[in-house]
């Protein structure tokens, strides 16, 4: 049985992680960090049933010293998450962290620490199992695939494109083969941006249409075939799997891991 | 058993059309038309078996005073296109063009004498019926779905972005809906021409890949659903349903139609 | 300004139909129907903001001779939508029926007294407009292309095999293309169902895997070329752009239409 | 530079490996084996340029002590590959093999053999790089998701049903999930056949259509999210890649791999 206690348990991902640990029959659920104070339990919590009678603390530290957990599922906002984590790396409590917002120096202090105590880290900015598999059999096919489109869909609320996943897979991706300028040498845009954005000569397509959830086709072309990876992600469900995933390798581990690329 | 002249049969597509006409059990192979000395047979040019005793012309008129055929399908050079519609409008053969190369004012003498003779006369910039299926649904789809991004694909030998059909697609999609800006509103493209070209407000993507042929979908979002058109286009035998439905159908109409999307 | 009442009101599409009527800026939703006391304003009920002031009634008959709606949408349970709908359309209330249920008797009488009336009434087995264009258009490609295959795919929790609404686009091509066996004629399974099930000989596999929600596509094939239409279904908000263009063409119709397909 | 033997020139892959290996300047064709005499130089069949002035064999033993190639790029019927992988690892020269016909017992002995002569030996059931991709890469996702569904679809002229592939990927996704029966527990087919082929519980759709070449997906499903793999196959061209990938990877082993999962 795994002890769990989970960091913004009232947030959209922390929800859906509350009740993923407290449906999951090797995991307990025995402590809530919150920064408002919403009661003694989290079943004061109108978010939840009355059945979840799990404590709530306002402080990291005393939540540590009064529960104990093995592992910590951090999901608070990206400004909070390197003191956490220094401070459970110092306690024996194995972070889970899924908020970006690390500097690289950080990053090198959290892993220098949690080698020095032999225990288990794990960064994720994406916790979509299938989307991180994506990303990893991307990089795996570019050595044999050198050319590679990515089409990456999502609702026409967002924002910003590409988005976070496209230009992480072609970072990824450029990291494996060498750098060239892909279609015809000669090839002319009639209307601006036909061909999409550029990372590294790698095209990038970002299609925003209502109805859509979050969506990514990575393509590579050869002589005569085409090979395509695709992830769909229809609703925050496609989180908990690594979270679960995550809480149970971390007990394993004796250091810091970022990205579950690497140990998936 | 209809009566059918192919002018151009040494080009690509005119040695499909030859072949698709002497193996259709309703057509007759009665001539070909060809630019260049190739024997008096068609059999005596090596791109076409022993069997095919089929008469070569040098010239059009010719070929319609001594054999009268009921279809002339034109797949030669577009300068040639508009004189020989016309020849065979004045002497009761019906065109299947296939190839562009038409001003506004040809078309519309050709549309005239068509109507006057009450002869049929297509004019067909596309012959891949699935291809232009996929056009006419789009337009009938941007009724009830003004949101809509298009993605080609092709091989990346082709120099031009975005393909002709995209073009044509969006055109077609732009006459039944009311222009408007896509995506959010204050949307930002980290990547210049991550969200492709517009037409009319219509996001174009074109991605080039070795490996593709012809392929072309049109997504069209409302809430919560996705709807789909998709055409791939193989190999050049994906013209020639097309040209078969208009040999059969250009036998019944009194007029010039222009793009199968018509008569579909 | 067209003044809505709705039946079933709690019911999974019954909220988001009470949603989408509130926000229309063309409707009113003057009334709901429901089968047990909930209060007298839909406020009362805790699916509902304090701000829906709508009156409740427990029968249609007080309903309509209280309020007399112009339209009222039916999203109660299949075994009273014919009284209903009768009883609307003796009164000059159009109804706008989302559930089956009606024998062919009971759908003919329906529709005798809709025309006697000049009344609309649309009975619609889905109002996800973009699976009924689908099934439309189906139908309308089988006339070019008589090869088809159907793929549909719901999540894993899914009873029956094959999909209503496959079931339904198989009846549709059916009606246009003369029936006959695809693929090869000495084809061999050599694991029994592999090439799917068959209605009048076309083939509909059917996916079903945890993730999905409600996925359909339908394949044509033809020499050199593939022609593809599909539709994803998100979540229950894909039907609601159905009920609201349902609501505004029946106040058009003077007949009852039985399927969107046929005002699309 | 490789020198390179090719048995089987003149069939459809060997013809494509003719060229592949003439046009590669890492490599050159030192010989070719056939069992027909069709002159002494390539050069003199009639599907070869005349520039092909690469030696005609007609028996294995000559070639190899006349010429001694580097490797033997065996194309030809699957009853004599047995007896050529032997002679080829008696006499110093790595076999590169593209079709199937070793029973279990020959394999086991050339693989001895290769072994002990510390030479390169490939066999390779499947020489598409990017089919061997997605089963490799199917296999690695199984551990993730166990719930996978795979569609294959090919030309309506393939007799049989599911595909190698297919059987293939089912079998490399069975060895690393335990075997469990999909879909829920109490699903019904309303018609037989449209949940498809079981193998070890994996679902398996065939797909057959006019103008279809060869495509596979494999799907995976989870909470939230689906994860897909899929490889199309355009034309022969896309086994080439996998033939010049193998004859320089063949140079660097000293034993034999089955498969090109193994090195890829």
């Amino acid at each position: 049985m795994i002890r769990v206690a989970i960091g913004g348990p009232r947030g959209k991902m922390g929800q859906e992680a509350v009740h993923t640990v407290m449906n999951n029959e090797n995991m307990e659920l025995v402590a809530v960090l919150d920064h408002k104070e919403i009661g003694d339990l989290l079943s004061e919590s109108p978010e939840f049933p009355a059945s979840y009678d799990v404590p709530v603390f306002l402080d990291l530290e005393s939540l540590i010293s009064s529960i104990k957990p093995d592992v910590f599922v951090d999901l608070t906002t990206p400004h909070q998450v390197f003191e956490h984590t220094m401070m459970c790396l110092q306690n024996a409590v194995r972070p889970v962290i899924g908020t970006t917002g690390f500097s690289e120096a950080q990053l090198e202090l959290c892993s220098k620490i949690a080698k020095d105590n032999e225990l288990g880290c794990i960064v994720a900015p994406n916790f979509a199992i299938g989307a991180v598999l994506m990303m990893k059999f991307a990089a795996m096919a570019a050595a044999y695939f050198p050319d590679v489109e990515i089409i990456e869909m999502h609702h026409d609320q967002k924002l910003d494109a590409p988005s976070g996943t496209a230009y992480k897979t072609a970072q990824m991706i450029a990291e494996v083969r060498p750098s060239h300028k892909q279609g015809h040498p000669t090839e002319e845009e009639t209307l601006p941006g036909a061909r999409g954005a550029s990372y590294d000569g790698i095209p990038i397509h970002s299609v925003r249409l209502p109805g859509l959830v979050a969506h990514q086709q990575v393509m590579f072309g050869g002589e005569g075939q085409l090979f395509t990876l695709r992830h769909d992600s229809f609703n925050r469900q496609s989180f908990m799997s690594g979270v679960t995933f995550s809480i149970n390798q971390v007990m394993d581990l004796k250091e810091l891991v970022y990205g579950l690329e690497n140990i998936l």
